[in-house]
């Protein structure tokens, strides 16, 4: 820490990455990564022309990505945000809106507490139920931003949109973010509300479904005026905020809807594979509607089991917070991956 | 706006970019670019196997790339910060050691007042002298962050180093940031000076001299201390700052430092000609070491000129503050582009 930073930073955590080590080549089952590579028409997109014009800046207002995601999405492009990955939308969220303070789950995406602390903003965390569900009628009525992941994560499970809708009534006068980061992977979209509730803010990512996370590309839907507020603060801290490339595959993505529909369909099948077998194995899993399956065995401690896995080659998400700390959270890499992964797994009990 | 924007965001002000009109195909001056692609070895950089690897998230400790700088530069990886685009790192700076005020002069980058409005830091604006070169005196003694563009745009106009470290040294319990995106064409740099004194950073682009605007990269020197507090911003808003792709090709463009260095004298040389030119038109030119000039004629007004070549389908920079509102700024194209900008403006005089 250098003498010059402003007091209120002094004492900011910073948010944890998923380790990404390079002492060896694991399979990578700990930052809910696609397995897949992104469509071949967004490949064969990324033509030397295209990186020759990089001497030229990006579009700031992203004309035709907004386009495009309205299109598919049946909005309009003044209800449309896109940003440098969903972390900015929210990053963004936290600091236009969350004044008044913010509340969301005590076990969800950790990042939340951090744009709280970063921002100064009194941070209510109400604990999920004893099965790690969200109880929604605890942030009714809280006159404060509320902050929900759905399908949440690290639980990979999801509310319905009738219960956010409640949040919504109840809190007419305070920001309602809905993270859908894992929506694709079998999460119900409050998308359709947007039109009825002009406190809703829906974020997006490229990251998942989409095969893109190295691509940094996010977006959000909300009412014309909450997207303005968010264009402001764009315009205020990074107006060229994505960069080229990003900008145009983000299109060819668009535009290849159909193979990321059928991709989303083989993880959610390769998830019900090996949800089966860890439970064969005698692992509590939780029902996950996300790229990632959270689950514990009582034979063995969470943080064990993770470090036996990495020695095998293998890399889960493990969490340190005693309340989860038995679990791990496993992306859901190819069949082939997960058949490795449950093979390791089953040999690692079978050693105890 | 909504009515969920936070009090302090309300009157805000945000930064306006340059224009990007899509009518027609325009000689494009405006936003200081380059005219000349990455090189060869950056272009080819970017093949398949590299978009397919987009499915997974970059390296947020930017690890490659921070040692290529640092061995360009002759620093340590702990004294280089990478961001998407210099904006970024402006941004975090006025952020994280603003607290105490911040002074910078009242004609340069218009970013640095926005900035200062976002953070609601008290901010200090000097006037330049009247040949629009920085009083270095000025910045003495003034415990507060310094902010200074060296060259300093849109003058064009750098202040020799001497000067810089009268700064730093008159301010020693403050950050003194030198905004170095222009000191490829003609500056000194300080990044000499960032062992000697722990206030100093500099910031510096690829969008520029490095033909990579489109990428959105930017890095910066100083001590570690205040490098690890600007990791601890970014890791408190966006970890995955960059993406995959201009990480890769900001390593090859370290690489092909040659070829950079030939694309900077030829827009020197550029430079020196259109100088010439203009001022047989009888204007009068700043002394540029940057890749724009920055002129103005008696015979026109500067938003006139810049309505009349816009027409011509040349698009320059023109700024409303009436300090500065008979100038124009054009930015160094290829020697063909230039003269064609100089026959249009000898075709527009002569309409007169």
């Amino acid at each position: 820490m250098s003498r010059f930073l402003a007091p209120q930073f002094q004492k900011l955590e910073a948010y944890t990455p998923g380790e990404q080590p390079q002492d060896m080549q694991y399979i990578k089952l700990n930052t809910n990564e696609s397995p897949y590579p992104p469509a071949p028409s967004v490949v064969a997109a990324m033509t030397a022309g295209e990186v020759e014009l990089l001497r030229l800046y990006s579009d700031p207002t992203a004309k035709n990505l907004k386009e495009k995601l309205a299109g598919l999405y049946g909005v309009t492009p003044e209800n449309v945000f896109v940003s440098n990955g969903s972390d900015e939308v929210l990053n963004f969220a936290f600091m236009a809106f969350g004044s008044k303070g913010v509340v969301f789950p005590e076990i969800s995406y950790g990042f939340y507490a951090v744009y709280a602390d970063l921002y100064a903003l009194e941070a209510e965390k109400i604990p999920l139920k004893p099965d790690f569900s969200i109880a929604y009628r605890d942030y009714c009525g809280k006159n404060k931003m509320v902050v929900i992941a759905n399908p949440n994560a690290p639980t990979g499970m999801r509310i319905p949109v009738s219960e956010i809708e409640e949040i919504l009534k109840t809190n007419p006068d305070s920001l309602v973010l809905i993270d859908e980061a894992y929506v694709d992977f079998g999460g119900e979209s409050c998308l359709p509300l947007i039109g009825k509730y002009d406190n809703l803010l829906v974020t997006r990512t490229f990251s998942k479904s989409r095969c893109l996370a190295g691509g940094r590309l996010g977006y959000a839907f909300a009412s014309s005026a909450i997207i303005a507020d968010l264009e402001k603060i764009k315009y205020s801290t990074n107006p060229y905020n994505i960069n080229r490339m990003t900008l145009l595959l983000g299109e060819k993505t668009v535009e290849a809807e159909e193979y990321y529909q059928e991709k989303c369909a083989e993880i959610i099948q390769t998830r019900a594979w090996t949800a089966r077998q860890l439970e064969e194995l005698g692992f509590t899993v939780l029902p996950s509607q996300t790229n990632f399956l959270f689950a514990k065995t009582d034979k063995m401690d969470g943080g064990e089991l993770y470090n036996a896995l990495k020695q095998q080659g293998i890399l889960v998400r493990h969490f340190s917070d005693p309340k989860i700390a038995q679990y791990n959270r496993i992306t859901i890499g190819t069949p082939e991956q997960m058949a490795r992964f449950v093979e390791i797994v089953h040999q690692i009990l079978a050693a105890m």
